[in-house]
């Protein structure tokens, strides 16, 4: 017996190597018989109807179950990422299947990826903010890259609405590459948004506030107060947003909503939404009831801000700004004297701007008026033209409503958002029916549809109180149709309740129709953050790596790290107090295994994973020093800590790796200083 | 206009309370259009036959997507509590739909739900080792509370392997209360486990270590370094573990492994694994090649350990204990004078010792033998009784294999863990096959099949690598059959690869019927932790709360705060220069909505959240000084920091909560030094 078993040891531990399916392409199916995966026309057979009749499913039901349904091994055609609202990450969810993919760790650490816990820690040490560690995020808009308006896959931006920072993420690795801070601002509701070739990245603030975060009393409110713009410079090759080529514009302290970005005809030029051109500043005192809600939803217009891109970046290269905290600002003043800013009466307190594929039109939704209003970007431009504008409190030119709005269609209560299909439909989210209304672009538009222009079509109920929605590719030049997701805010009692906290609802609808037939396919409980906003991408336009290019690549830099442990050469060296070690891990060991440093030891350890092999993760543990690596194969990793406190520590692989995972441990020895010898 | 928008925004804001669905109950459908959901037998009409031709579904597929379909509304009948390895944190699984439907925060902080970001804070801070943060942990098995060996639905408690600490979740809101740490030992992958009624909760070591984590060199492992396996006294009244009440036991310095607890007939007893008996110490120095992979495995057999939990109570009840670093600890010389310990030879290098329904067997699956083997619990009773036994190097009685084992089964390559239905089947997971074996029992399971007795009858696929497995209530004395997750470590090809880290896969399982007829339902991927073990328990046995009892409710100490802030009663007090603020929230304000102090002061901060409607929770977001609390209906949340940077910072509610959310804001000011003036 003793033979045998030491014969099937060794099967196993080289046996891991040829894993099924390791070389890539799909398996078939995953029963223990597997059935030859033959299209059959009937294939609805007794099994099926017996299924439907005892688990009481009407025919929509079934149809939406198999719209839905992946076999095992087929993959998700779209991919969604979702910002993750207040847990401060971005989550991936292929669609139709509505199944999480992965939530790839931004703003906040998270072990299972490593970041923050030896991964990453110097990237989210850059988004402390004045010596204040920030530990969390609260994402609000992901934004994909784009060629040409199109989504590209390369890379997704997403703002922290919180602190007004922004995070790079790199679509080879699905990893946040870069977290930078906004000196001038502390709030950014209105990021991110991309131009149409992924230039300049946008955040728009939102509550009003003295630039810098400075202190300033609420009674100075309309003087020291102050809303801005910013836009920052993406650098493709590097991967990284460049802060010294980026710059800001000053705003009135109306709080500043979402942006969006011009394309083909208004390519240049980007739109943002305020409200709280009250200058509502709350109730000051506890008793007084003038609270904000009442104070800025008191007029019936608030501003469209149209901004001339172009003109700006021009007036920031010509240096005509202020630098603050090391930001180039151009000031109020500057932007009126330079003409780039001019606002649009738009329906009180909106909340998305959103511009047509082709960039003819904004499209506004104010949440407390039951129409969209359409501008026309060329009537804009003719107003413009013509100064056919009036002028607020603050200078800037208020362009003629009447002369600058193409339409406005009465969608229901409460509309916020508004997406874009390739059937020349737009679909608003109606926070308070709730519901989608899918209506009917005009202009253009029209030859793709054959109901009359600039009218609501259908309203496809939501559970609950949807907040965005997206449309495959939806924001984009070319919009996909196909599926949309409601971005439900409240579930209720749509899933098995967790307790008092529920989960938020995102809901998939068929949108592969025309006239009033959109049908709700899915509910998928996101009870892990708050999504506010998401992109669906064509998964075929991604191109991720499947293991790092090679071995002892840096993740955080995305090359080969010349100093990386290499199999053959693991050490430990030490210099003075400092002790540098330099370890592989590979199935089912690490190298070395021991490691004895004297308590007070300064330790930096290098961890490269060595493994070639897709999906051979190795993960790495150390106790009571709050360390944990996620190592993909070919990553190296560094981490480093001071060994404060003698002992004994396994360490030990913590993705589960082989059949001998267990087995991958080691000692880490401190010894205690009155007893160190070495 | 003017006078419609202001009736309008009045019902919006009254309206909100109205919600459809709100009163509890099942809502219809989500189409526009509703549909009757009337039952019909031949519900598969022409559109789904079309949809299955198109997505080219077999008609095994279409019986799969029909089985875990869940129509909006409708609630899955069991919940699967998961842990999430190194993640920190435990998943809610709605099955057989295999949504994600919470993620509870327990380990590692988790903004979303505020847990460590304003919300117990305390808690976390208790799972500090001699003064090192713990920012993460290894959760690895989730043990839901017992009653009569069946799940109650009331706790869920859960270990963290890295550094031997144990959680207790309250199922009445989802959320963590307590985290104890072993003083005495750093890793602790044996654990949960319960006793029958929760009376103890059961948490064993994993790899050798002097005792309470104190240094010595690896010269002396034989002498130095130990095994325990350590009993947690639950008061399941408070709802907290008891540590005075709790107490360890030392254990030979081989690698336990998971333990169980014995039931009904075996009940006072528990059982746990064992590896490196080989006392195999690693590779020692760079160069060398005797790596622990290997050492560990040499031997053909390792150690069950089979303990009278009984009487090792009563021996700890008699003080026949020493203190280490405050824990009770029997030693080993102790358990063997009182007889509480015993050895059976296992084959070798075992994953998990799993008890049968009725306790009658123990099943152990040595990974690296293609059997499991079954041992009697009566044959056990009958070897102890008489002394049929040798002993191994620590003195410990080791029962005759052959006296002891009722049946071996030949189920596959790399078993690790068996779970049991209601049909006489045992199911065990191959990680190296992979596959999931279905086996008959004997003995009294005899009669619940047709089969032979001890067979294998099916190995069904998995993809890829199965870790642990789980079925309906699978480990209690009642199991329910019907569904089974294999808890799949690697995924490779089944879903879109998102970068180099891909997720694990969670595969449902058919396993009501009969025979060799498993198959596969579902693939769910898992990216965002690594789990080990789940408990799958029938939904109606859960019964949270969907609000929380009363406003002012402190969920840590699961009763009314009565210091908590009021509706009315908002105020700031200033007590030298610590300021308290006692403010509350609700749709769509919080009062105060202006807080000023002066930089440098301490704050103390209580917010009340005094909704009594389902879902309606808010966050408050507080920038630079990192806080993020989420408050469900009645919560109320302190939370404190020094107020040492001036400035201007916008507070808000960062959970969409209403129509007017984003006006849901305030403003906290501090004072610059030199400019204070109050």
């Amino acid at each position: 017996m003793k033979r045998v078993l030491a014969v099937m040891v060794g099967i196993l531990m080289i046996g891991f190597l040829l894993l099924p399916g390791c070389g890539g392409g799909e398996s078939d199916g995953g029963d223990a018989k597997p059935v030859a995966r033959t299209t059959n026309g009937n294939g609805l057979g007794g099994d099926a109807a017996q299924v439907a009749k005892d688990r009481d499913l009407t025919p929509d039901d079934v149809v939406a179950a198999l719209k839905t349904y992946m076999p095992t091994g087929r993959h998700d055609p779209y991919i969604m990422f979702a910002s993750g609202g207040h847990s401060g990450q971005v989550f991936v969810i292929g669609v139709p299947s509505m199944r999480l993919l992965r939530v790839i760790g931004v703003f906040t650490p998270e072990p299972w990826q490593g970041w923050g816990y030896g991964i990453g820690n110097e990237i989210l040490a850059d988004g402390a903010i004045d010596g204040h560690e920030l530990t969390w995020g609260d994402t609000h808009h992901p934004a994909l890259s784009e060629t040409g308006g199109d989504y590209d896959g390369q890379f997704c931006f997403i703002n922290d609405k919180a602190n007004a920072r922004v995070a790079v993420i790199d679509l080879r690795d699905f990893e946040t590459k870069q977290i930078v801070n906004n000196p001038i601002a502390l709030n950014d509701h209105g990021g991110t948004m991309v131009t149409p070739d992924s230039e300049w990245i946008i955040e728009g603030g939102q509550y009003g506030s003295p630039l810098a975060g400075e202190y300033a009393p609420i009674d100075e409110y309309n003087e020291s107060f102050k809303g801005m713009v910013t836009l920052w410079k993406f650098d493709r090759k590097k991967g990284r947003i460049d802060p010294s080529k980026s710059f800001a514009m000053e705003l009135p302290p109306y709080w500043q909503d979402l942006f969006d970005a011009g394309k083909k005809v208004s390519e240049g030029w980007i739109f943002g939404n305020s409200f709280n051109t009250e200058l509502a500043t709350g109730a000051k005192e506890i008793g007084d009831t003038s609270f904000f809600e009442a104070g800025v939803s008191q007029r019936d217009n608030d501003y469209l801000h149209i901004i001339n891109l172009k003109k700006a970046v021009q007036v920031y290269e010509a240096g005509k700004v202020e630098k603050i905290k090391g930001m180039p600002v151009i000031s109020l003043d500057t932007a009126l004297a330079e003409e780039l800013l001019y606002f649009a009466p738009e329906p009180k307190s909106p909340h998305g701007v959103d511009v047509t594929p082709g960039g003819e039109y904004l499209v506004v939704s104010g949440k407390l008026d039951p129409h969209v209003t359409i501008y026309s970007f060329d009537k804009i431009q003719e107003a413009i033209a013509a100064k056919n504008w009036t002028k607020e409190q603050y200078g800037v030119p208020v362009l003629d409503f009447d002369a600058v709005v193409e339409a406005q269609v009465e969608v229901g209560l409460g509309p916020l958002h508004t997406q874009f299909d390739d059937k020349g439909y737009a679909y608003t989210s109606l926070f308070l029916v709730p519901a989608v209304a899918r209506w009917t672009l005009g202009g253009n538009y029209s030859d793709l549809h054959d109901e009359a222009d600039w009218e609501l079509i259908q309203q496809a109920n939501c559970h609950y109180n949807i907040g965005h929605l997206v449309a495959a590719e939806g924001d984009t030049v070319s919009p996909d149709g196909k599926f949309l997701v409601a971005l439900n805010k409240w579930s209720i009692d749509r899933f098995f309740p967790t307790g008092p906290l529920l989960p938020q609802n995102f809901q998939l609808m068929d949108i592969d129709n025309t006239g009033d037939d959109i049908k709700l396919l899915y509910d998928m409980p996101i009870g892990i953050g708050e999504p506010h906003y998401a992109q669906i991408i064509k998964a075929d336009k991604l191109d991720p790596w499947k293991v790092y290019p090679e071995i002892g690549w840096d993740p955080v830099a995305q090359r080969v790290d010349i100093n990386a442990p290499q199999p053959g050469r693991e050490r430990i060296e030490r210099n003075g107090s400092t002790v540098e070690i330099y370890m592989t891990a590979v199935r089912s060991h690490f190298v070395p295994e021991h490691v004895t440093v004297r308590e007070g030891d300064h330790v930096i350890w290098h961890i490269t994973n060595v493994e070639t092999a897709q999906d051979a993760t190795h993960g790495f543990a150390l106790p009571v020093f709050n360390v944990n690596l996620s190592l993909e194969p070919g990553e190296t990793g560094t981490f480093e800590f001071t060994a404060d406190k003698a002992g004994t520590y396994s360490y030990y692989c913590s993705e589960f790796c082989s059949a001998l995972h267990l087995e991958m441990t080691g000692y880490f020895f401190v010894e205690p200083k009155q007893q160190a010898s070495r």
